[in-house]
């Protein structure tokens, strides 16, 4: 049974200072639940509505969930709403342990044409959420989230990643000014995405770390001073920007298809 | 001087009905109104605090607006957040008369090696904006909104387009069922997105639609009976599926680079 405590902890983890202090993070949903059972990610509990428990498909998780010694809860409709943060969380969550990579682990990683992308303060939920998302579809080795981004165990942001939060290695809270320097002497090359840069993409398989900025001021100076060189998406229309996860898509896609 | 009769149409706008009824539309903040001033779109009115028309990129906007001969009507904070959808509206909105393309009048605007996007139910106004931002900076010809997708002037898509939804036809609750086979009979082929295909996009310049489904059904039955062939995006990770707007933007570059 949960007790009222436990119930206060798991409303508490939409705000990332609970987050942190508890080492937890919320999943909603079917897809990014059924992600975490498979993942090698600790599972604290599964919560779930009787309606969840009644349907096909949410007997089938909640046997996968058994055959790891996940436990199961089921809440109220009514308490399972308060605890959610989407409006159609399908009756079904999981208490997740965070877990974070550190980006000399990420470095340590090491392969042949291994591809990283990093983000300087891109604030936006759901921008970092499709970018880890994408970073996934085109096998990158890993992300680095640096100072000023939206939090990694963010609701928005997992429900973003579609279940890819759980399969790959992201390091957060990075200061980007003290760590490249140690990518550039594991031999990676920084490619900062520039609208203003005439530059476009280099057609050869070098270690790379792919660099996008904020939103709003793209990337910060000192930051930039530490990248190799700049590149750019050729513009063909009147748009004054991409957004920047389509950036991301578009240039991950080019460098994959050099391959 | 605002009547109060005005001020309940203004904020009638972010309902779809209503917005149809006056035919009238709400464009929030600097750069999206700056881009309504620049473009060829009615505006009826625009509505500014005293803040921002103290502010020297306030006080340029107006004067822009002035020369358009567009009043200005200053509006307290208070009756501004009311109005506005966004947060940090920057205390600038214009009021925007709607423009509607249709199929046929983007079809009629010809060119050799044309290229339009189509969208079948794509649902998430983020997404329908980002698209319309994407497909200006690609410069495509000309956006086809089919039924049940989100609402052009629903807010969150202008503000997702970031201005372009003034730069580029876009014609919305399209029954693409009976309007594909004008397509075709125009010369375009039609050229379905769909993740379980082998098939990569041609590399040739042929009049093409891209055509892309709902976020979590895809492309309808009946509307991919129509498309001349499937395409996909080669994966090389493990998400199952790329968000929409990113499989856009992907597809787009890689069109472009072709040329």
């Amino acid at each position: 049974m949960l007790t009222n405590a436990d119930r206060k902890i798991y409303r508490s983890l939409s705000v990332k200072k609970f987050r942190d202090e508890h080492r937890l993070f919320l999943v909603e949903g079917k897809r990014s639940v059924q992600e975490a059972i498979s993942s090698d990610f600790e599972i604290k509990l599964i919560l779930a509505t009787a309606a969840f428990l009644k349907d096909p498909d949410g007997r089938s998780i909640i046997a996968g969930a058994k055959k790891r010694k996940t436990k199961t809860e089921e809440m109220s409709e009514r308490e399972f709403s308060a605890l959610a943060d989407t409006v159609h969380a399908q009756g079904i969550a999981a208490i997740v342990e965070t877990k974070r990579a550190s980006f000399p682990g990420i470095l340590a990683r090491d392969r042949p044409g291994a591809l990283l992308v990093a983000l300087d303060a891109v604030a936006d939920p759901g921008n970092v959420g499709t970018i880890i998302r994408t970073c996934d579809w085109f096998g990158v080795d890993g992300i680095i989230l640096g100072e000023g981004c939206a939090d990694l165990y963010n609701p928005k942001v997992v429900r973003g990643t579609m279940g890819s939060v759980f399969h790959l290695p992201v390091a957060e809270g990075v200061n980007l000014e003290k760590s490249l320097p140690l990518a550039r002497d594991a031999g990676y090359r920084v490619l900062a995405t520039d609208a203003a840069s005439h530059d476009q993409l280099p057609a050869d398989q070098r270690k790379s770390i792919l660099m996008f900025g904020n939103e709003a001021h793209g990337i910060s100076k000192v930051v930039r001073a530490l990248c190799d060189r700049s590149i750019a998406i050729p513009r063909y229309g009147r748009a004054e920007s991409l957004n920047v996860s389509i950036a991301c898509g578009v240039l991950l896609a080019q460098l994959r298809s050099h391959a």
